[in-house]
């Protein structure tokens, strides 16, 4: 069984991905469509693709390729906590740091902690946060550090001097996993699909969502994306709590099909569980 | 009456800027935050802003400046068709060309024609179209091309070579127009607003689609963005066709205000004629 996840090794992808396999059965790609064709084609059992982050929404990519290009199913979900940790060679002190690498996005996500523990270093761009930090920790320059996850640090011999840096301790990112089948029921699932309503009626995305209110279905996320054809004309996703072949969902699935011009079921997967993650992230605080 | 867009001259945000303005009254900036600032503080009238496009589909930053840091009202809508031109300095022939430059995004969508017509050819990337053009216009190379925009052409005293060299003839940018106050009703309006459901209550945002289905109130758009507290948290934000001052609009927006947990609405507009623009784009073709 091997886990393609995108590379390079040290980044939030690959946590994702060990939360499926151990490390020796992992697999790098260098994009999300190589992801996909890796299963496609059998180079691997499945893949670990980012869907949605708690700050930044939806990654679009991922949810073309599943409305547009590939008939792999979502076979489990998975989230993790984005944690950041500043990293330099080993020897190398807070005092000594001149310079911090980093991929932007991370720049953007700790700036209090830049702001407060280094204030005026230099920032300069990366390509990835692995990248960075593998740079940083084969460096003999002795002024350098880099933001990147603890994983990376461990991959590539870097010494952390500070764990936790990211200004928003709730950030998740949510991941699917892509097979050729989906998961059997276990009696805790969710079901994904996308679909497009016949013509512009009024009224026509009410009445399907309405056939999962009477079947108290609970949605837990719906999303539109352009189907690509004329501006207005969108793609529908919807999340809901249960399995496909649950009595109740096959129901409303079978209702819906005559109302949609398309309807496409990404799977039924496990429920992955988002409250044991929040409580460990953020004890005792509701956010809202 | 000034209206403030995402610059430099020659991109797309300014050629729907010059939809409600001319040039000697538009004034620009360098990011979606100025613009909202530039309104905010009395610098302009109103500012431009891409809000979805009909491929790549909404622009976050966009949707997550009304939702979180601001109060202006989206007093206005416009298209502006996707279309890339050729653009060399005066003289430079198309057999002549060994480079071409854009910024990346220009390069996917035109890459049927650069497959044709100029295969083999340097691709180089550039930070903006207008910039590129503005380089390659001014360059006594003799063997640069760049993709931009006509308006970037002529304002910076470029020679077009081929016009409508994207691949999709149907690609439009929306964009919308925020000022300190929203638009008088017109009776051809649509109406845009934010919410968010009261807790996870099985078929709440179904209940508050049900009040407009009841209305027959044809809703346009739906979509969701992470209200940035815990994964799972969303706002929505739909526009509907009507005015906020129509007897039915006003009715629904009373009856969903208790359900939800936040309610801002966006204001009312005039709906931009798009089903002008497609026959002008598309003559006798329907996309679907």
């Amino acid at each position: 069984m091997t886990t393609a996840f995108l590379g390079p090794p040290g980044t939030f992808s690959e946590e994702a991905a060990l939360l499926r396999a151990t490390s020796e059965n992992l697999v790098a790609f260098s994009s999300f469509p190589a992801l996909v064709s890796a299963v496609e084609t059998g180079l691997a059992d499945e893949a670990v693709l980012p869907i949605e982050n708690s700050i930044e929404g939806a990654v679009s990519t991922t949810l073309d390729l599943l409305i547009h290009e590939t008939a792999l199913r979502i076979a489990g979900e998975l989230a993790v906590p984005v944690r950041h940790f500043l990293i330099t060679a080993p020897g190398v002190r807070l005092a000594d740091v001149r310079v911090v690498t980093s991929h932007p996005q991370p720049f953007g996500q700790c700036r209090r902690f830049l702001d407060r523990c280094l204030p005026g270093v230099e920032q300069v761009a990366a390509l990835s946060t692995a990248g960075a930090v593998q740079e940083v920790a084969s460096s003999d320059d002795g002024h350098r550090a880099a933001i990147g996850t603890a994983r990376a640090a461990e991959l590539y011999g870097g010494t952390i001097l500070a764990h936790d840096i990211q200004d928003v301790h709730t950030n998740v990112t949510r991941f699917v996993v892509l097979a050729s089948e989906d998961a059997p029921p276990t009696g805790d699932d969710k079901t994904s699909l996308a679909f497009r309503v016949r013509e512009n009626v009024p009224g026509a995305l009410h009445d399907i969502l309405a056939e999962f209110a009477v079947e108290t279905l609970q949605m837990t996320k719906i999303e539109s994306r352009p189907s690509k054809g004329w501006l207005g004309d969108y793609v529908f996703l919807i999340d809901f709590e249960g399995h496909r072949r649950d009595e109740r969902v096959a129901r409303v699935l079978d209702r819906i099909r005559e109302r949609c011009s398309m309807l496409k079921i990404f799977g039924s997967y496990p429920r992955f569980p988002l409250d044991s993650l929040r409580a460990s992230i953020d004890p005792g605080q509701p956010i809202d």
